[in-house]
């Protein structure tokens, strides 16, 4: 997706080998329309699947699930990762390690937002060493539902996240694939 | 709005006297075209208010920020809860109370993306208490921007959050306003 790249090039800051923050238009300030197109590409991309839900982890997760399903038409359901006092006691779970965070938390979806009828789109804004996505697919084989396929918006194609993903068999659309980081500079798959 | 009303009557779970759970379409699962109406109503209602940024905080605002910022066509600033290792150490902060998860937590927005020159809208899911859009608030005034109002979905007419900021002068429209929960059933104010 050019307008992405090029986001990516322009506003995306290179922090060693491994770090890239676009939280100038992905995941603290957020550009709606930018995050409409995403949407858009998402929804054509899976618009054949007979998508049911789409599914993502809090918190960054959510405004790409929500613009995909505005075009695809469906709900979304976001997997908590805290345990709060309202929370129902009758839920999928599974555990994430964290590399930003540097912990293993856990992640949570109530057992009446998703079920073995559900054809499931799993969205996120990063894809590096797929333990969140691998949390979020391990949910939807709990509750019995169909993996439609992932849909991310930036991989890090130099971590195994994405590469595991395809061998086992997911269809895995990433909307840009860095494959490197050197000198500050951005390569991407092509 | 009539359209919200209906569906907190039909789908909210009332517990006790305080809990109103509405994660059937609000902040667990996410029905996009309810949030889409609320963005646009929320849009009509601050049209005239050369609004230059929506700031909320994660992870249930986003979906609400991201409708909106989509129809007033301005980009959305959520507020992190966390400190995350790629956090930015030049942020606005501010401490919330939070009454469900019974904690105080610190909420950050990096200088970066909010400065004096920016007119705020503030959106939430819920206003009980009023803990986290005062956060907002105080993290609006720490940037020496100026808060346009405060968009809130649900509020809980009969706590303390809604008629503070009333009395303060801050013009703040709520969706639906519940003014008693009695034995199950949901009061609405009028």
């Amino acid at each position: 997706m050019e307008t992405l790249k090029r986001r990516i090039v322009t506003e995306g800051k290179v922090i060693g080998s491994n770090i890239l923050k676009v939280d100038s238009f992905l995941n603290h300030q957020i550009d709606a329309s930018l995050l409409d197109e995403i949407g858009s590409e998402f929804s054509s991309k899976f618009q054949n699947e007979r998508i049911t839900k789409i599914l993502t982890v809090e918190a960054s997760g959510i405004a790409v699930a929500c613009m995909t399903a505005r075009h695809l038409g469906v709900p979304v359901v976001f997997a908590k990762k805290t345990e709060a006092a309202n929370q129902d006691a009758e839920v999928f779970q599974s555990e994430v390690y964290s590399f930003t965070r540097q912990k293993t938390y856990k992640i949570r979806v109530s057992r009446k937002y998703l079920s073995a009828g559900d054809r499931v789109l799993i969205v996120d804004d990063f894809l590096a060493a797929g333990r969140a996505v691998n949390g979020l697919i391990d949910i939807v084989e709990q509750a019995g539902a169909s993996l439609a396929g992932v849909g991310i918006v930036i991989e890090k194609g130099f971590q195994q996240g994405g590469k595991d993903l395809r061998a086992r068999g997911v269809r895995l659309e990433s909307l840009a694939i860095v494959d490197a980081m050197i000198d500050g500079k951005i390569v991407f798959r092509t």
